[in-house]
């Protein structure tokens, strides 16, 4: 029942009493806590509420009388099959105090199979009734079973998919009523692994939820040493004030990271999501102390070796191991999303930068690469080192030399994607990262002219800085390189590639651009994530056969927002004081950058109805935005593997909706 | 003559000659050097040329000929009175050869009174006709006058002026001809002091124009040494790598600044911009040493003591004293304002942030203030040293002391301000900049809690980091002290004062601001600085009395590019390669953030036609952008107070060249 409301035992004899509590129930619907309840759940206040007056029936009768609650299924898993709990010679309310203990609904089939079988037989009619798996309030008053309530019970993430699934066969749901049962955050439960309890222990701190997804392991501080010690075998987490480029096979080889420092897009959030590992980023109350390996949190020192467990989808750090459970990928899943494919429009593709994440493209089923970001490959040491001797090279022999040696380490890089692709699409982003990522921090340059070339890169403010196509155009023969690298490796091993470019403002960038292209089967397209692209999106439109937005970047702009001094300066305050409603990095703000892109849309289809238009941003994998994003007709999203099937499934919820709101309209 | 015209001397008789002559004229239109000037001074390829077949004089006859040429009247004053040279017994081409020395016009007037006056006459006539200052080459042969050629003379600034507003008391011209007569670039050269001869001179190396105007001192390295020196009587020249708050006194007192790193943006450029100080900023050659109180630059050390000029407005750096020219403020400047005033719609208005800075509004004709930073008034020691006392405050009770100290300063300042105001309007902007600016860098941190709060406050891209209303928002004590400021000076010393607020992206954050504000009389303004703001000017607009365009933030959020970082790294390649034909920067943006801005002004007049909109970036002080705000209809544009002049005459002549085309068309 809703807060608020009541439940009253009376004698039938007493009217004054009944006429009492009657009203007491009709004014309890103005009741603070009822009208808030209205508000938070979007009940109308004219809806009015009903008193019930009802028989009573008393499970604390005699020996075959008892009271119990039981879900028509397994909540946790789906299973059919009662599932809940019996107490003998008892009353609803013993079983909600916890006064007594109950034991399993098997021992109601033990002392009545009778009753048992009639709890089973209107278990199946609830369910046939409400098409839904029921949460049903029994009482058996000396052999006679009374109900007392049903409705639709809560379940896990998988149990909602098997069930709908289930159902389905079951006669009970059509495909469209399953895919609009399954929640996204239903989805998202069953991908990552997770804390059974996380409500029994208590953190030694919180970060940012970087990375969702639970680990555990042993604390260590150096990258290198963490790659040695899970080699052997031993489960590794990361713990650094903030990670860099030159930490990556450590964070490859880790179960997760923890940064003291750093936000939602700090390098180590980043490469974490990427590879779908847990993540807690920017801890700011962790103290690392890198030289003695320990660190101090939640007033408890930490040192390494000890083990830790962390949950990445709250952002919470703990000491000691907690049992995790594992994703759990069931068959149904595949069920539903083939479902869901068959209605949607949307096409979901994923952001994969090497061949090893392919595997996860097709563990998710999504429908090629949307985004290959071509800088994490130089993050492995080999072309990381190279591409320093290009930063570093005084002559343009020496430039050439590191060109040379890099198109030889992408081509290999990109032989490798294409053979794992096996014939599923990829989009590859040309670099966007602006040199002076690749460098170490100044106080680690090895030489003066290190030193020197990292001041000279140094810049006021990077976000908007010497990055993607501006580099492109300053440095054409990267850009040259990366082209070449993808035709020679496209010439060994055929597929179907498309090469999109960063940071663009006008079409006079592109052009020098696509005439580096020789191979005329490759398609051009465009990043739409700076507001002077979107405002001259027709002259775009000319010179590519796709635009993909990029939102995260698109959203700073158009706010005037950097996501990483935001999410750790104020916009918490701004969320606090409701002056945004959702944190506009992860839902994407509809009514600004939003009418932004549609606009853009319009603008580019209207000399070019058949332009391809993508999202590749970390929205494309958020339910809301989603929605949002087929609404205003693009044709794909392409975001985190783990994500896809949510954003699948939103994306066939979204066309089940339209024709439910044609039908109704 | 265009280049690739040309002059033959022919025998009359000799038919063939003189037609080939002819043909050769007909043939030079197309040649490379013809084609190329065409298409520069955009005069139509089909308009054709003309030979024109003369007798010839001869200079060189006799001791009663010569050649000369004169301007009308002078091209550096607009002085009346003939004003050249004159060759005895000389053919044109020994005056353009240099072989021989030309005497002053006057040698004329005492050999050949007579010619003198008939010259005299043809000069009066030939204005009279072109109405415009003729500059006219002629031969006396035997004593007889031809004149060969007569053009417009080229002019100076400030004869610019002076002709321009004479030949209206001439009955020559009218003032709508006076005014387009002018150029903004006549304007520009009247009022910043220049070098006599630059090009006489080798500069020792170049970095940005920061700031126009010449100035010659003894280079100084420490602001402190600089101010000291300055208050003896010294012309000091501030060499620093970079400037900060600290080093204002320093800056106020040297006649100009340089330094060797930062961009158009940095602290130098924009407090010398404010101040009209010449400015060289980012000349990255020169290597300062600030220990040993020296500079290397073009292969020369200079020292402490010596003397330099420095050109703000080329952007040089000169060894030495160069002759350096006082800017003239004639009167016909007055009047021809006074008249550009009679035609214009833009109201035009400065930047000044202090009361001192009120005596360039009166003396450049600006309609009030259109932005006062109140930053700049924090930049005092006095000031700097309370804020930091708030940044550093533990607790509430410190932090409220501070700000009560704070509120009695900028009290203070406002009562000065709308003294020296004297009536005229006064736009106020709260606190923009993030409080990281307020503090040393993090090297000369002088306590361990100092370098913690350093640390605290650093973000990764401060352009879009924690500052204007964000921090409004995040420390509403700071805009509240802020407002209370300004009331209590308003009730001291009555102004027309309104309060404008930056970094807006919605509306929900200017609620709590504007009801901070108890004055009724006082207006309530917003900053349209971001995209988001932009995409939601319908609904700003219901809060505020106007709209302010900061289109140097607004360029850097459409373009996505940081002003500082991109006029260092790449926007040079940009404008090389005819990707951008401007600095975007320098002038403003029209197909991109033009066209945002004429979007914003529809929407936001949708619903209120009679909301003020304004320009209040550097970009109000541009010419072409002046007209192109005109076009998109701005109220008023705000610039720097040296730039009112050239923008009063821009605006003035927008509006009669819109009458022109009515006419036209």
């Amino acid at each position: 029942s809703m807060p608020g409301m009541m439940d009253t035992v009376l004698n039938i004899d007493d009217k004054d009493a009944l006429l009492t509590a009657a009203r007491q129930i009709f004014n309890s619907w103005d009741n603070p806590e009822a009208v808030e309840y209205r508000s938070l759940n979007n009940i109308p206040p004219d809806l009015g509420t009903a008193a019930v007056v009802q028989a009573m029936v008393f499970g604390n009768l005699d020996q075959n009388s008892g009271t119990g609650v039981v879900f028509t299924r397994n909540p946790s898993t789906g299973e059919p099959g009662l599932f809940g709990e019996y107490l003998m010679q008892a009353q609803g309310e013993d079983l909600v105090s916890g006064e007594k203990t109950p034991t399993p609904i098997a021992t109601l089939k033990e002392q009545m199979p009778g009753v048992y079988a009639e709890l089973e037989e209107v278990a199946r009619n609830f369910e046939k009734h409400f098409r839904d798996m029921q949460d049903i309030e029994f009482t058996v008053e000396a052999g006679k079973l009374y109900i007392l309530q049903t409705r639709s019970g809560k379940r896990s993430g998988p149990a909602a998919v098997k069930l709908a699934v289930d159902m389905v066969g079951e006669g009970l749901l059509s495909r469209e009523e399953a895919i609009l049962r399954v929640t996204p955050e239903d989805m998202k439960a069953l991908l990552h692994k997770r804390l059974k309890s996380p409500e029994k222990a208590k953190a030694l701190t919180r970060g940012l939820n970087a990375s969702p997804g639970a680990a555990t392991g042993i604390v260590i501080f150096d990258p290198a040493e963490a790659a040695q010690l899970a080699k052997k075998g031993n489960a590794v987490i990361l713990v650094r004030p903030e990670t860099s480029p030159d930490d990556i096979q450590g964070i490859a080889a880790a179960e997760g990271v923890v940064t003291s420092r750093g936000g939602m897009t700090s390098h180590a959030a980043l490469v974490a999501r990427g590879m779908g590992k847990p993540c807690v980023c920017g801890a700011e109350e962790m103290e690392v102390d890198l030289a003695a390996e320990k660190f101090k949190a939640g007033g408890q020192v930490v040192s390494k070796g000890d083990e830790i467990t962390i949950d990445g989808t709250s952002g919470k750090v703990y000491l000691g191991v907690l049992p995790v459970i594992e994703a759990e990928l069931i068959p149904e899943l595949g069920v539903l999303l083939g479902w869901a494919d068959g209605f949607k429009r949307l096409g979901v593709k994923a952001n994969v930068d090497t061949a090893e994440g392919i595997v996860n493209i097709k563990r998710f089923g999504a429908e090629g690469v949307g985004l290959c970001r071509t800088e994490r490959q130089f993050n492995a040491p080999e072309p990381l080192s190279v591409i320093r001797e290009f930063i570093l090279a005084d002559t343009p022999e020496d430039k050439t030399k590191a060109i040379d040696k890099l198109r030889e380490l992408q081509r290999r890089d990109f032989v490798a994607l294409f053979k794992a692709l096996d014939g599923l699409p990829i989009i590859i982003r040309l670099l966007d990262l602006p040199l002076h990522e690749f460098l170490p921090p100044e106080s680690m340059a090895d030489s003066p002219k290190m030193k020197e070339r990292i001041a000279d890169l140094k810049e006021v403010n990077p976000m908007l800085g010497h990055r993607g196509v501006r580099l492109g155009t300053t440095s054409p023969e990267i850009y040259q390189m990366q082209v070449e690298a993808i035709e020679s490796a496209k010439a060994e091993v055929d597929a179907d590639v498309s090469i999109m470019i960063p940071q663009v403002i006008m079409a006079a960038e592109l052009l020098p651009i696509k005439r580096m292209i020789k191979d005329k089967t490759i398609k051009f397209g465009t990043m739409m994530e700076t507001v002077r692209a979107c405002l001259e999106a027709e002259k775009l439109a000319e010179v590519v056969d796709f635009i993909s937005f990029g939102t995260n970047d698109l959203t700073q702009a158009v706010f005037s927002f950097s996501r990483e001094d935001a999410e750790k300066k104020f916009l918490a305050a701004y969320l606090e004081k409701g002056i945004l409603e959702h944190n506009p990095f992860e839902v994407v703000d509809e009514k600004g950058v939003g009418s932004l892109m549609a606009t853009t849309i319009f603008r580019a289809r209207t000399g070019w109805p058949q332009l391809e238009v993508g999202v590749c941003g970390e929205h494309g994998g958020e339910p809301q935005s989603v929605k949002f994003f087929h609404g205003i007709g693009a044709d794909y999203v392409s975001c985190s593997p783990f994500r896809v099937p949510a954003a699948k499934l939103v994306a066939a919820q979204a066309v089940l909706e339209e024709r439910g709101r044609k039908r109704a309209g």
